[in-house]
């Protein structure tokens, strides 16, 4: 279904690891990118078969149609930068939360109005960014259990918006179009509800459920 | 278990209404307020007995501990004005959304962060602000069905926040703790994406569940 491997930069994190695993798992050829190839090529080794290491700015150059950027908000973009011109032309999946230590419990979005928006700003024209994965508990991601959470999508381009969609949903989750890149907004703060719902009643990973009969979708 | 009456400023509105009618129905006393004397008796009229109508500052003056302030965005200054004498001491339960239409699929939070934050910064500190109800369809909330959405709520004062909780819990919704205003922006930008959903997948009313299993709030 997706032509080409998919590249999971900051594949080394807990996220893009276990982000880079389910794709795997589905089949997917993937190749995880890190600053450093060495780190790079060891977590490919331990997911096992068909996953390889490269360096952010190669595996995002070798990619076929999708780059999934999975760095802390701090690294947004000095990474985005490594990988501009690997990505021309291409999807580029930006999962940034935009949480500012040690206020990750407080919403603190950036004067772009979301890490999305920031994202498409840096990276410029040359590649389309949609937004997803924000609200989803990488330990749960990392093991095989179903996940009881939507994946919000955002992307002012629709098509690419919607491959992203089938992207989510061949990795076992529910992803559902969420409108243009402004509302990331919306997932991005959320995060940090959750992180703050997690500590005030004790939960272990709380998500996000879009409720309602949801027919087929038309954009 | 709430003294004094519940003033619900701009009640005559969908929401508004909605609200005064589960809380009536809750055995709680209520007065609507509305800049119209006559609409704000009129509404009490309909909803039945219990209830009365006044305009929106002896509302809030007559009002016990809580006045839930129901208006559009563009009305959220001028009302708070209204009220900012009569609220002096008491909770205001701000359910503002920054919808601006046409674009009202889009999400377009303030230059103070939320809706949530400018209430607080327009009433000053001689009332805590607390937001709540974004993203509940007031459509359903007019019915006495069940309604399949988390009530996230915000507020500075931890205080007040745990009262606006168990007034939501009160009628017949699940309120949770969200964190300080600042973090209001994600449930006033997720209603935005509620709207795009309903149009996109053809959904009469989608909304919200935080998942996980929840124990007793720490906070």
């Amino acid at each position: 279904m997706i032509s080409g491997p998919v590249a999971v930069v900051g594949g080394t994190g807990k996220l893009g690891n276990a982000l880079a695993r389910r794709l795997a798992k589905a089949g997917q050829a993937v190749i995880i990118g890190s600053r450093s190839v060495q780190s790079a090529s060891q977590a490919a080794a331990q997911l096992g078969c068909g996953l390889t290491g490269l360096s952010n700015a190669e595996a995002a150059a070798k990619a076929g149609q999708f780059v999934i950027v999975t760095v802390p908000f701090t690294a947004q973009e000095s990474t985005l930068a490594e990988i501009k011109a690997g990505a021309t032309g291409k999807i580029v999946v930006d999962t940034t939360v935009p949480l500012m230590p040690p206020k990750v419990m407080r919403v603190q979005l950036p004067p772009e109005g979301s890490a999305a928006q920031r994202a498409q700003k840096l990276i410029g024209a040359s590649a389309s960014v949609v937004s997803a994965f924000h609200s989803v508990a990488a330990d749960k991601l990392a093991t095989d259990q179903e996940i009881d959470c939507d994946v919000l999508v955002f992307g002012d381009d629709k098509h690419a918006r919607a491959k992203v969609v089938a992207l989510t949903n061949l990795i076992g989750l529910r992803g559902l179009h969420g409108g243009p890149l402004a509302n990331s907004a919306a997932a991005e703060a959320l995060t940090s509800v959750l992180i703050f719902i997690n500590k005030t009643y004790q939960v272990a990973g709380a998500g996000l459920r879009i409720t309602g009969k949801l027919g087929e979708p038309n954009g």
